[in-house]
């Protein structure tokens, strides 16, 4: 298989079946800065015209047993970019999370590995989520010094209902599988080699009904949710930069980038957004 | 026991306890058309005026093993009914099932067999659903090429939660009882000779509350939800007739009445809406 | 240890680790009345605006097994008090639960024994609930003829979910902790002994989360709820003092109030609201 383009963190494999693979491949862990939810949108966009695409499986392409890390610190460290950039930054991403969530597609997220935030809202926003039996998932933004963005945290709401979901979003808790998949925050476990297969059989499964009836359902019962997370984005956008400003949140990331770069520690996904 | 007459499709039965059997009784699987909403929205409106009575149970009179099979595709399928026609079926069944949801009355659902779409719908409705080892329940128009109308995912999305309802109606999954029961779409599971002991020992137990207390906290639960029901079913219908009017809709509603009057799927309950 | 101010129904005992304790000691069974709500206020103040305090543990100091047993009868049952004084009685109370819900305060309810209405309803304005091998707890107000408050019965549906709160709700039902635990009303269950060494290692835990991403999170997900409760305790006073007023509840509360002053009933909390 050739290696994707070096600038290319996203790789797309059509299958029988009128569905795709959307491989995440940005080495070393799929942390996801500007371009990476730039590359979604644009893949989005494409899958969704092809009139003989019916389904998207997220999966990572990673060496290691990584969904993605979630959200590039670099992105929001406030030092190393600008107002301007996370405006930018922030409204691509989540318009993108909102309009995944709605998609006429039918969307699974095969996660190898670990799943933290930016990678647990992108999977949550997904029809189906089936994980390997290592690996963890979670909202941990808080343990990082950071809130859980108001949408994400009501995604996971949504998800698994309200009280459960407090519970992990406050104290930053990070799932295994199998406490995952009782509290409905992914629909099934698998080994490593099996994941992709369950996937698909899943995938195959979703498609037996009819696109027309099944994409307009789910827009009734996601549409609102999803209209209101693109407005709130905006909404929130100038009082998220002001906290990133801030200057105990700029230590607090200055520690975590220390920590990235640094020792030991260098691409444990966990430590990432 | 007398046949009904000829037109009613109900039978009430008034029950030593203060509540009565609403059985329903339209041959051969109790396809609800507009007479059927009307009727059931006149023994609604008689047992709510009457002191003596405190509860409801609704229950099948059928031969086969039916609960309802839902809304009658006569009243859905564009040839054969009106844009005037199909907006009274949808305001008299949709201004029902709002109701119901906030009677005062303690209601509850024996279900014996098939429960799909409708019958799923009016059973949700009530307070309490007790339904044999055997048969389905579940909304799955999605199946049919037809959507889950917004309210009635709502109810369902109250009910279990949003995420295990999404699951179940973009897939246009029908459970078995033990299913249900685990997510808590249904209350209890009897044989079927003890089904109606079962509703009966369940209503007896409900109507130890006072019935003062206990319809005006169900109507600060409900009322809100029941308030935007009502309201919606006025904004959704000509939407939905312009859908149901369309080509491919009536294509599909064509062959499930050619499935249902012909050959050997004729009256499989789980082909309705 | 010496006995609390007679007047003071609440102590105070700070703990290492930058946690207090708040002790209910009005015997003898913390029924809660104005005197007592507001001194619950005044210990939110007072610890909130401590910068040395990160966290509350509320428990009962009383004699027998009981938590609390709900508001005092003798603020509700119009004969013994005025329009005037019920609407501050249920603005205080209610503005501190709405409060107490958002603290920044990291809170713990450690249940020893009975936990009916008012109780029920402080505990689930905590972040984490643990609760003795026996006792009960639950919203039951509809038993004793009184309507569950509309924001209180919201509260439940958020921590359980819409479906298995309106059942509970509606009949009063008053769960064991091990019912309450697999619904998820409450989180732990322990013994008498070890009840206050597992909130304690609750709190712990809990703590390590950083207070300000943590208590940032708290107010997304709990915020836009507090603030509708708050205004809505102003809305509903005047319809449920006329409600108060009115000849059946009257005479269902002297029935309560001569249950509790007069024979072998006396004292059982879940008598109480």
């Amino acid at each position: 298989m050739p290696p994707p383009d070096a600038d290319a963190f996203l790789r797309v494999e059509r299958r029988k079946g009128a569905y795709a693979l959307v491989v995440l491949c940005r080495e070393p862990v799929n942390t996801m800065n500007l371009s990476f939810w730039q590359q979604l949108t644009a893949v989005l966009d494409e899958l969704e015209a092809d009139p003989a695409m019916r389904g998207i499986i997220f999966c990572s392409g990673l060496r290691r047993d990584v969904f993605t890390a979630g959200n590039d610190i670099n992105e929001l460290y406030a030092p190393l970019t600008s107002h301007e950039r996370y405006r930018e930054f922030w409204l691509v991403s989540n318009r993108f999370l909102a309009r995944l969530y709605t998609s006429p597609l039918v969307t699974v997220a095969a996660i190898r590995g670990a799943c933290p935030a930016g990678g647990c809202c992108l999977s949550m926003c997904c029809d189906y989520r089936v994980m390997t039996e290592s690996g963890s998932i979670g909202l941990n933004e808080v343990a990082l010094g950071i809130s859980v963005p108001k949408m994400w945290a009501g995604l996971m709401m949504r998800l698994i209902g309200t009280g459960p979901a407090e519970k992990l979003l406050q104290f930053a808790v990070m799932l295994q599988p199998g406490e995952a998949k009782e509290l409905g925050l992914i629909d099934d476990v698998a080994s490593k080699e099996g994941l992709m297969a369950a996937a698909e059989q899943a995938m195959r499964q979703m498609l037996k009904s009819p696109d027309f009836s099944r994409a307009d359902t789910k827009s009734k019962l996601r549409g609102d949710f999803a209209a209101e997370w693109a407005r709130y984005a905006e909404t929130e956008v100038d009082g998220a930069w002001e906290l990133l400003s801030s200057g105990p949140v700029k230590a607090q990331l200055a520690g975590v980038l220390e920590r990235l770069s640094g020792g030991k520690k260098k691409g444990d996904p966990q430590s990432r957004l």
